[in-house]
């Protein structure tokens, strides 16, 4: 409704029909939301792949945004520690956050180790399995160690980080991803490539 | 950088300097992201004239998200409740997703009570004055009460409701806040008009 064509009057300002809901921002973004939720060890290639997949769908035009430790532990979960509960809490706020971007028709894409299946399906029952792509990165810990990226390896080896995903504490390998890329052997572009193909299959989703 | 002009090998994914930053998502939607925070007592019209400015900003092509009570309190903030301390940490997320929405070239539109000073100046800090709009809703107690949309004033005067704003707990009106709107007089459209005259002026706003 168009502020122009109201009734209302200077006396009563309800008017609770207006609503720009999901449809209509889907229509004028030009695509469907969705969430795009990468997950691996650390060292697997999420954040990359991630980043990449973004710049692609900019390319094309796809309104997106993309959440991943930069932007969340520094803001939104810097009230949150490493303890299981915290760790539960982080994913679970990012999934809500990632909820909102999806309804705003945007694809959201998060990038975080979240190994563990509970709170994985947690955030696709938030979100919705028709909206929700959970794409493993599927390097193995040998090639990730080596790659040590962060030296995180080294120091959770030493035991210096504690309870560290793949050395000290598990990674429950996602059971039925949407998408497996073989971070540990398959190029960035032909993992972009990959994730682009099953998206424009599933949803249609070239511009 | 085009995935395709990149010149990463089979084995070594590190490709750090893709970014899809802010100023390239405000360059895709054609304005700058920033956040309108409408703060005021229950049933001053916050809402309400939140969600027409939404709808005369979505005509005029910009993107949009509105975070309320709705999409907020059973999701993000669910774990919470109305404490001090759990109000403070309330608007602190919520400071924290409109920041992250800015940051993804969105204009954030929220619209919560927000009554303490301390709380909504600490949201400013996170967004940043250059992009932070206070919209004060002014209309005042009397108005409120008589118009009492949801009955939450009589439940408060029946002390059905504990610590309610403006009549068991205080709202601090705001000292400098970028816009007052007074509510309780000015009808919606010319109140909707009075904040996108202010946005025209001071972003150039109009696309």
């Amino acid at each position: 409704m168009n502020p122009d064509k109201s009734d209302i009057s200077k006396k009563n300002i309800k008017w609770h029909e207006i609503s720009i809901d999901r449809r209509k921002l889907e229509k004028m973004h030009g695509h469907k939301g969705m969430v795009l939720w990468f997950t691996g060890l650390s060292g697997s290639g999420k954040s990359t792949l991630a980043n990449a997949l973004n710049e692609a769908l900019h390319l094309r035009g796809i309104s997106t945004y993309v959440l991943d430790g930069d932007n969340i532990r520094h803001g939104l979960c810097k009230d949150l520690g490493f303890s299981d509960s915290d760790r539960e809490e982080n994913i679970r706020r990012i999934g809500e956050v990632a909820n909102l971007f999806m309804n705003a028709g945007i694809v959201a894409i998060t990038a975080f180790v979240s190994p563990f299946k509970v709170d994985r399906d947690k955030v696709r029952s938030i979100i919705g399995n028709n909206d929700f792509v959970e794409i493993y990165c599927a390097a193995n810990l040998s090639v990730c160690e080596k790659r040590d990226t962060k030296g995180l390896y080294k120091k959770a080896r030493l035991g210096e980080i504690k309870e560290f995903t793949g050395i000290s504490s598990p990674y429950e390998i996602p059971e039925n991803p949407e998408i497996t890329i073989d971070t540990g052997n398959i190029g960035l572009k032909d993992s972009v490539q990959e994730i682009i193909n099953y998206l424009d299959k599933r949803f249609d989703i070239e511009k």
